[in-house]
């Protein structure tokens, strides 16, 4: 941590900094210029962020120099972690994409469904049972029955499944019934439920925040580390910004900033991002040449009749057609699919 | 809801779109152009938002012209809705002042900084039992004995309490101690907290996200509303934008927005907006000028020693000023405080 | 400037950063400690600033602790500057509202505007002879000819005018009509343009960025003031976000963050942030309660027949209406208008 | 147009909304509902845009339907335009990549850098002679000095050299020298600017605007192709976030938005985008698989000692291994570089 202090600090002022820098546990270094004294305070910061160093009198600025998560970070685990369940791991040489609809509406369609990306080559499938709408008027998920339909649709196909969780309550439930937990969105400052999924083992699915940083998403993953579940995989589904062609503007860049600050895997929703299907294939193929372990991607064998997010699914004949393609790119670029 | 054709719509995509919008109860209007043809769909939307129209072969765009939400619409109700607890009412010619500090630290500071801002005009007392920290390194909250200082600070000093809820398993709990329930920004969106809110009766300070806009935080209110519990008092707290000199950028237009959108009653946080204790003044002045019901301030009587938020947190003799200063523009403006 | 090395820097590197800090005058204090090292820059960082310390070998972060503009910053002059034209100066007791059209649209329109916003007592009359239009196919101005009509109405009225300025070509003509000469939000980053406004003494009335901080704002402004022009008011006139409510989002805390800042005066465009007329009042009222040195609005005598802007005009009669409330307003903050 | 009226509009108000549409060319179409009326009006927008619909009594809402670019547009030229000088072609098969300094610094290091990216494969030479910058106090650039040395590496390598216009009365000169003219982020609504470089026929590099949408960039390159010059090649650089890891954050959505709403070329930056070395190479993969006609990257050969941008410059080996992965990548997507 780097105290600045204002051009006239008193030497009382600079002793009293000196002393919380000291009950933290860190040792100040004293830098004097003719304008400015700088304290550098070396040690482990955590316990000197608890300290409103910014208001004590004579500070002008504090500036922190260590990132404020540890066991995601790539300095704690130098080597990518490897992550997933069964033989759908993220984050080794092979890429895997999890497909399926927004909502589980129904056992035939999520059947139908199933088959359908399976078939094409997905490995694992998503579906919500729980369904967090902005509308209170929207349809909310099928909720238990939804999770057996998955079930049911994992014993038919072979496809591990995935899907979220909004609520800690359910946590019992859905570990029950799903291979990986979705944590959506809008869910990833639940800091709660982030705790109480840190109780389990399950492999977690932590999508980005609209309005979070890389450095938000790293400290969410922290919080189920932290908690005791290494288990996490990131995901980047587009930020909210001004730009209102796309449903959210897809942030390509944390990719490889993500791999280049943490050992965990991180995958790209291109459908969320877009909003719109035919951005889809684009979107897909930069996530994979960025680096991307994996995709998400909304596929619904009827999207006219989707209950939630049509416009921005795929039927399964153009989803057949982009696995073939993204598996050339993926053998291309030296991974598998 | 309006249905706009692409140029080349053959009869059979138009006849299928009409189809689509009698189906879900609505009458279709068809205006046709030169180049373009336009089905204006007459009725209640809901139904119609439900059918993912944009993807229907012939259709070019889709624009909705109803609000997306209903009970919280001031066409719903066209006076303003007075919401509080005992007389601590917002939205009528009074406005109040919640106060207090960040995180409920202790017995001490909190009977201290509660003795304190009573003393100067604040008629309920904030503190938070459980805390949404963005590390899960940072100080999580004192809980059930935090909800018990702030109780018995309400008995010393006849101030309401006001505390966040983060997880609907303490919903019984925290509507036990609280007089305001409030729900953070990191929780607007977490859906099934507000539909619990619903099955309660306490007033609910909902305030608004980081990403979300004045329409988001309006169908947040309308997921309380619609659940059961019309109790809600919305709080605008600066969304997240570029601007990095404050911590947040303060949307003081939406203060009038939601005044015209809406009937229920709107507040400021002026602290967690600028993140910086020199901008609550004119903040808080502001606020009141451009309409705003009330204000949520954080106060603590040590800053130096909080575990939270210390650099925003007034201290007792500022707050003190500031709320003679409030209480003459509230005069001036016609109200009162 | 603060340098923060890599854990493991070696000596090597640690010695290329201390030359090259030398280099460029300055003095370096070095801060070891057991897993980093970190070295104060103390002197003059403006040298230091062109040296790309970032990609030298070992360096992980830099940190600069001086402010980027000088002769802008407040600690460059302590005392508020007040500057104008005429007795319309801004940045003292007395507050001033700059009225008219979005842009001069003819001779007859301009006039009668003029006397009604004069009447209601603003000080200076707004009008755009160039105007700075998204669409090629947009009025674009009447050029010479509006510049002609402004200097008429100032005849006629006693108003000052003030224009806005788009191209260095014409500040020849501009500085010959204009009391005030104006800079829009597309143009603040346009540098060529405020080098060439350096060269006069008009004053200088610089709009914000759509997309500029605050910090951005003050570099524009020292541009004019480094290039010789010391009569620079700022405006605040909001930024883009993702809220679409308002045309932009009024950034109401980047006015008392200027007052800390700088000691140039900032006057607020309530129009252009809200690009809504029931908006403008109480962002005016706002704007005021928050510090403003006063206020540019837009008023149109028949905005129903305006080329540009209409949505967002307020006509003569609405305009005299907020000018009583805003004079009283005023008086009660201590200033006068 | 669609004007949807508000519920209790009389038919006077309805009257006076069609008599406007009238007047400007286009043909209303009147759909009443029980509780809303809509007018559906067709024809050219392009007039009707001009006129305040939106505060005509009885309005509630305006909702334009066609695009208000055209020129641009795809409908106007449904193959994709092929742009570019000598064989240095955008927009067809074969890709291309403009590498060089920031800023022309000096004679040397312009001519050494040429030959080493001419070495790689690039097949244009960037380097700024006229320099915009936050900051008067940093380099400004060599100005007419620079012009002639890229003039001279163009003589020296057959790159052909691109380079940024700030000024419309530097036309002249730039366009003597420019095989290519850019026109930066900050002067994208440098709308004087715009309408000059439709009077050259000089292909013209549009970088899109910090906070500008994909609509605002077509209507940019709108401006310079209704003013007669159809040779326009667009360039997404990333736009200003919340999100501060990266300088701007890559839209790389806006590649395949565009190539579905224009015929132009579209080429990305991906230095200013990231802001920092280690992203180029996932950001410009990601940009050719997501259908990027070339790319912009800044190659220095000595970042060390650059006068800008210094962080973001490639290394010229650097570069050379990066071009070799990217030639390959271009292969297997079907396009040659």
């Amino acid at each position: 941590m780097i105290i600045v202090l204002k051009p006239g600090a008193t030497q009382a002022e600079i002793d009293h900094v000196i002393e919380k820098i000291q009950a933290a546990g860190c040792t100040p270094h004293l830098s004097r210029g003719v304008e400015r004294t700088i304290i550098g305070a070396i040690g482990d910061e955590a316990a000197l962020r608890l300290v409103p160093l910014e208001i004590l009198p004579g500070v002008d600025q504090v500036m922190p120099i260590q990132k404020p998560y540890k066991m995601v970070a790539r300095e704690f685990k130098p080597d990518p972690s490897v992550i997933g369940a069964g033989d759908v791991l993220f984050g080794g040489k092979r890429l895997h994409v999890i497909a399926g609809p927004c909502a589980v509406e129904g056992r035939e369609m999520l059947l139908e469904t199933a088959r359908k990306v399976k078939a094409a080559g997905a490995t694992a499938l998503r579906g919500g049972a729980f369904k967090p709408r902005t509308s209170p008027y929207a349809f909310q998920g099928l909720e238990g029955e939804g999770l057996r339909y998955l079930a049911e649709a994992r014993e038919a196909t072979g496809l591990l499944v995935c899907t979220e969780i909004m609520d800690p309550r359910d946590l019992e439930l859905v570990d029950r019934y799903a291979d990986f937990i979705q944590v959506g969105a809008r869910n990833m400052s639940n800091f709660r439920l982030l705790k109480e999924l840190g109780t389990v083992r399950k492999p977690i699915i932590l999508k980005r925040g609209l309005s979070a940083t890389v450095k938000d998403l790293l400290l969410s993953a922290e919080y189920i580390v932290a908690s005791g579940n290494p288990n996490v995989i990131l995901c980047e589904r587009g930020i909210r910004t001004f730009e209102d062609y796309t449903r959210n503007t897809l942030d390509i860049a944390a990719v490889p900033a993500i791999k280049t600050l943490s050992h965990l895997p991180i995958i790209v929703d291109p459908s969320h991002a877009a909003g719109r299907r035919d951005l889809i294939r684009p979107l897909s193929l930069a996530a994979l040449a960025a680096g991307a372990d994996g995709l998400l991607i909304e596929v619904h064998n009827n999207p006219e009749e989707a209950s939630c997010d049509g416009p921005q699914s795929l039927r399964p004949e153009g989803f057949a057609t982009l696995m073939e393609e993204l598996r050339r790119l993926a053998a291309f670029l030296g991974r598998e699919l």
